[in-house]
């Protein structure tokens, strides 16, 4: 695996993506029509954080970060890291010194499909990070791999400068050329929300809000008093 | 898999839900002989909160929560939302929605072996949940299933109206009809703990408070000082 | 399994362990050349705690904590105890009964490759633990076992004595012998992570700081403008 | 947990069993509304095998295998033993010895939710078994637990005297009561899916067979040529 | 999710797949310079197979397999069914029935990252399946998808008309306008393993055929003699 | 980890080996008191074989399989080469080329707590492997590493020249020490398993042969007829 670093990909708006971090993953998620939720393995290391930046891929070799080296350079403001492997690996590639060197140039966080660790020092000095595993295992420098080529994370495609937006509840990509349409389409979900929301405050059931007495009927489930339920013999 | 929302099913008396609140889920499970664990994937999504409350049910397919909407018609004060699939599934089947309608109806909080999503909301607002996983993948209403049906959950089955217990150890099941010898049973052993707590804060070890020596000496475990041990050829 | 309970072993040096535990786990973990580290399944039921102390080890039957209590005896001051089992078990075989004994004695914390329950009282006395798993599922006191013999945890071997470091990124074992090397080897490291710390924060790139243009090429890894990418076939 | 042998429960008529056997598991969960189908993880320690009997079960200690002993006197003809752990377990609770006296006294084989040994003993003298795990690992007979209560095995309850059916598709569980109905279900299921293969055979399609078009319109997928695909901007 | 059907991808020549159906998988992958390989979690349900074939894809919800009835229309001579949901599941979407219209239309074999079921029909009717798990848990026709869209499953991207290869090993995938150059790079590498495999006959060893003592010096990997090494305080 | 390549370590005895290889795996680990069982992850890539042989233990960086390249010059004549990697991997690290090397050196198998692949042609030559996975993943060579040191593998250490014996059940470690005398307590346990087998098909029970009813009725464990245990408030 020679590799390549690719430099200069195309980048989402930057308005865009400021626009898309006003609304939650879940959210985005749906928006865009329940697609672009990378694997629920990524977990947050730190509590109630959620930040939006445009993708640097890595794909690294296991337990090898030397290619991470090489992605700090192509990392600049607004970006967020995201690293993966070649075959699945917990080891901790990633930890404070990257965090310092990624600060500094403004890159907004850490997704990585592998293990992150000196994760007191990240949640201290405030740098978010995602990731499959806590291990303080250290890697080496001695295979190559390559920077800013599509990645595939579980079910989806990240490339270089798609938006990822992470909060709490994970990960989610939205490709560069739909960053537009799902800011609109994650309001509009938002506005139904909010809508839903006061309904549910105010005593309204999903049953009638969504209609689904009607679906219910069609699937065939019915209503049954618990005690006829047991006279007919479906007992416990 | 056509299915049954099952109305009104008796439940626990709600005196001894609010006894059984005043135990940890390890001092009940323990009281009922060491059973009725849910299985510890079953995590919760908050810190420091125990809940008790009774069971309402649901049994749903995967990557569906068409009976979660069901299932709020048939909750109410006390309630706690249990939810099951008909196989394994990590999908976001509960958020914020369903916890602002429940939450409003009396509801304690949600016991699902799938997951959550909307976390930070959940914790925000005060609904304590405990999950399998958490995840922002969203669901359909495409598939029947079950409301108030026994459902088995790792090696254990909850009605509706059987206890439930959660706190940071996991989540117990407390049947019933067994929910006031329960409560005894658990106040016994908070006594016993009580008292083993004081002697041990006073320096008396377990082997003799509990006379585990000659338990020892019938298994053939000896003491060996470390050299002899080494002497004896067991080393390192 | 008649096992043995042994006494008085030798331990790493007061001293070592107290400037050990001034060094992150895995800062230690390198200076030690990226070995010592227990299993990335041994997470902290608390955060931001760090701690250090000489190992008192304990292996197990499965479901079966009599071994534990045998133990307690052996532990004292400085002491941090580690559990395994003979085969792979998540019950909660640890709880705040025998923290409160171990706590008395002076012991720091406790390793267990196994199930911990109890943890908000855990977290409320500032018992500090790493654990496989948390359940409330208890356990009996019927099958004996060993205290303070050699454990194999993960790739790694634990001895009585040993130092046992613990953070918010795992536990990494050092070897009683070599405690004092690590001390010193842990210094270097640090000093070396903070002379990198300054530089990255100076603008510096790992690339340039460690040399690695070089082994890129070597490697046959080439930058390429995402344009000629593109152009070249790779496509997206 | 004290635990309790039952005696003499109820079974299924021996001549349910005998024609369920002649379906595969597949079909008789099918038959039954897609529901009975034990986890996934118990999986034949032989290829080619289908066997149907009446359920003995056992709730084990992890790593104990004394109810087993007290289950094999429970044990007849046309059984077959079910065994789980009260926690997680994957020790090699039975081997070839409890085979030979089980086979003797015609029981027809094991299902276990944790692990046998001697499997290749057991693939020799034909008798067939489907685990959680395969292992060497010994256990020990120094806790209770109980034989003929109901135990919860993933999301199914399997009842003493209930139809086991097993085969290199997993295991199902048919509620002793719903056996004969469940013969003819799985009669009726055979028969559409022999019509369905011969229309298959003859070319017909599923879409067409099971009048799916319309679905598809209705869920708003649509069909669309490679080329147009790509130039609306669905590009790969 | 919508969902769209798309006719008429492009596919790799004939007889490029022909081709490489003559060298197996970690050749393959190897010649491709250590890409395309499919995850492990994909197994073979049978022994001793090896096929290839150009991808139709099927991205499905979690417990529906209408996409399939889809897919199979757009399935022709030489295809192989590639199956993948948008989160995780294991479910038997895939069985006897599917196979048999597959086989009459001229497809080769299935690729599923979920289910497979009927397994002993499958052996026996010479239809090969690579599947993350079987299980009998049968699906619904509720929700749409997608036919022949790119799909991610695990590292990789798979797109329609892409060439598949399994057998015992695994799955790789090969790019449709890879498959020329890649039969080329096959071909190169089978000749240089059969070299080095007269050689390692001949005694010949890798250190010495690969020039790694060199390797080894630099790394600082030295060779000593046990004794020396144990005198070293190396202990066991 | 610069590594260090072992030569000349102690073997144990061949005829003791050659006598270990006429027990199974269960057998010889009941013989050493339940102990040295690697883990069950551990699984034979072939049926039916059985082999006994002396360690030669490599330790590999993961994605790396340099060291087993510098392994194969330790391996010799009645030997069987045990891997593991300092992290987890599944990299397919050993393949059909390597068996040939050690093959022609009179090495009797593998065990790998990592990958293999060419599973086909292993089998085909009759070079037995237990490994942790099977994944056509290739492995590169830049990373250090040790052979002929002390291993752990699950809770097992594996030295240099200790006894390995693996069949279909897995895989169990002798210390070389302990050799001759496993060999008489092995014959032990067969002969008294051989008794128990007579016994068993001669009908008598476990519960009689080993005095169990005893050990039931002091752990309260009692016999209740169905009706009884019914009528009793047990329901299902």
């Amino acid at each position: 695996m020679s590799g390549v670093i690719v430099t200069n990909p195309p980048k989402a708006d930057a308005e865009d993506v400021r626009a898309l971090a006003g609304y939650g993953v879940a959210t985005v998620h749906e928006a865009m029509g329940r697609t672009g939720l990378l694997p629920g393995r990524l977990r947050p290391v730190q509590d109630g954080v959620r930040v939006a930046g445009t993708a640097v891929t890595v794909l690294s070799w296991p337990g090898d970060n030397l290619m991470i080296h090489a992605a700090v350079e192509q990392c600049g403001e607004g970006d967020i890291l995201v690293v993966t492997t070649t075959s699945p690996s917990t080891d901790g590639m990633f930890g404070e010194l990257f965090a310092t060197a990624l600060k500094r140039r403004g890159v907004r966080g850490l997704v990585i499909d592998a293990g992150v660790r000196d994760v007191a020092e990240l949640r201290g000095m405030g740098f978010p990070a995602w990731a499959a595993a806590v291990s303080a295992q250290g890697t080496v420098k001695a295979t190559g791999g390559s920077v800013n080529v599509p990645v595939a994370i579980g079910g989806q495609v990240v490339r270089p400068g798609d938006v990822i937006l992470a909060d709490d509840d994970g990960v989610v990509v939205v490709a560069r050329e739909k960053a537009r349409r799902t800011v609109a389409a994650s309001e509009a979900r938002e506005a139904k929300e909010a809508a839903a929301r006061a309904a549910f405050l105010d005593g309204q059931l999903g049953l009638d809000r969504y209609g689904l007495r009607d679906n219910l009927a069609q699937l065939g489930v019915t209503w049954q008093a618990y005690d006829d339920h047991v006279r007919d013999g479906a007992g416990e």
